[in-house]
């Protein structure tokens, strides 16, 4: 079962107080590049540095008293692992956090730095899973999935609600998508709320696991996936690819140079920090051309954590 | 002759409707590190991407038909040149831009982008000044001096009066000091308004002119200054000197070490490009710890425009 508007609109009054409502941003000069009114959510500036603080936090407030007392677990590639862990903080909660060991510094800083306790694995899914089991087996702590969550969709579905509260006239809505969270509470809420608004997803042809999958209508996990769109690396889940396929008009890939020409272009022209993955959904409006001339576009910029020491510039 | 406050204030409401009321932010983060609440006036998101475009306006307006008509120029190591290009552009007037010849490329790139006629010199103010006189024989444009224009210091006080419409309380006001312009001008609005507000400057200890000449109270020129700020490489100026003279109770000192500390923190904490010159009044606050403890100090972030291929991380 898949959250509805309802779901997103009662997660929404649940979080609120606790997560920050992010500016919505603009950029003459990019209008004029592309020809269209685009609008920026930005979650870069959302608490912890990602829309993920949204989803962690819902999942959080609707567990009880004992078992937050456990403590909350996941395993992350970093941005998911910041919120549950600044949540947890936040809470009084203790989150024990599964990194890839590749992660960047700049995540596992953060994640540190939220006192949480890190396990380090090799960065492949299997080890993830195994080191959670045990560490889950160890403390009791309830395990809190990336994306693949009832509660963490409809979190992450706010974000939307939020920009179509100021922006309620989009032709178009889109997002990153890597497993599947953001964009799947995006599309519920958006086709809910505005049936004839399109919702598209932007996917780096590297890890296109998810464009596969909508095409081919079943869950085709990536198999090695490759791009410096680090949060993009997971693959769908059952639960996401079910909204995927119900909601989204279409999925969209790009390529890595125009994943750095749309990062570059953000950073010089909107003066604002987003990593790797909330470029994702501009790089690939440069690549496909059509359909979104003289629209009003709102994509939603997923994070800003970015590690300054390695940038693709 | 220097502004008063009611010449700022007609400076706003002359250039209100070309410029962006550009929004305060704060980081939990860098309030707690630093013990104090700091909130960023976020200039890096002013048009061309520097507070420069306030004065550059308000300077641009007060000229009559026939003075636009024959252009406006200024020599500019880049911000002022590019806030000068996009008013010029935007009133249907010519920019003449003198540009050292080692600007930052983002820089030049703006410059040129706005439709200014750009003019290569070395990287001295000989040089700058002797070629901006040729240029102004050969167009007949206005020079519009970056910093020691009675137009330019009232622009440059407008965006204070708006971190203090949201703020009244500040115990602290805080701005970068180059020429003097952005410092003169928040020093005249801010003493104005709050007497018992306290005016601070930061500026690079290697490019300490303003220092210096604060303290003997009389003009100092920087010899040879150096310092990753390129936006803080010129000297005060007559005007500005007498205000910050009158206005202003004390300049700090910081390292470059500091700057990049201090921009880092900004980029990291806040997901906001700031140029180095931004980040001298955080850093100059790092290595003076004493007197803004518990306080409630406004910073006002100068701009944004980086070379994203040349950054100190």
């Amino acid at each position: 079962m898949i959250p509805t508007l309802i779901d997103i609109r009662e997660a929404h009054n649940r979080i609120r107080s606790m997560i920050h409502r992010t500016p919505v941003m603009s950029s003459q000069f990019i209008n004029q590049e592309f020809g269209a009114q685009i609008y920026f959510k930005c979650e870069n500036f959302q608490k912890a540095g990602a829309f993920k603080f949204r989803g962690a936090t819902n999942s959080c407030l609707t567990l009880n008293k004992e078992e937050l007392a456990r403590g909350v677990g996941t395993h992350s590639s970093g941005n998911h692992a910041g919120a549950l862990a600044k949540v947890a903080q936040l809470l009084g909660s203790q989150a024990h956090i599964v990194m890839p060991s590749n992660s960047p510094e700049v995540k596992k800083r953060a994640v540190a730095g939220y006192g949480a306790k890190i396990y380090y694995c090799e960065p492949n899914l299997l080890a993830r899973e195994n080191t959670m089991e045990k560490v889950i087996d160890q403390t009791g702590c309830t395990f809190i999935h990336p994306y693949n969550r009832f509660e963490i969709i409809a979190g992450q579905g706010t974000a939307a609600i939020e920009l179509l509260e100021e922006h309620p006239d989009l032709d178009i809505i889109m997002t990153p998508v890597g497993g599947g969270g953001l964009l799947s509470g995006t599309a519920i809420a958006a086709k809910s709320l505005f049936p004839d608004i399109r919702v598209l997803a932007g996917e780096p042809l590297g890890a296109n696991d998810a464009w596969q999958s909508f095409r081919q209508k079943k869950l085709i996990p990536s198999d090695n996936p490759v791009t410096m769109a680090d949060g993009l690396l997971t693959s769908l889940g059952e639960m996401t690819l079910d909204a995927i396929l119900e909601y989204v008009d279409d999925i969209l890939l790009c390529k890595e140079e125009s994943i750095v020409a749309a990062m570059r272009l953000v950073w010089e022209r909107m003066k604002i920090i987003i990593e790797p993955s909330s470029a994702v959904p501009l790089a690939s409006l440069m690549e496909n051309r059509e359909g979104w001339t003289g629209k009003k576009v709102g994509i939603i910029l997923s994070g800003g954590n970015v590690d300054l020491g390695n940038l693709p510039f």
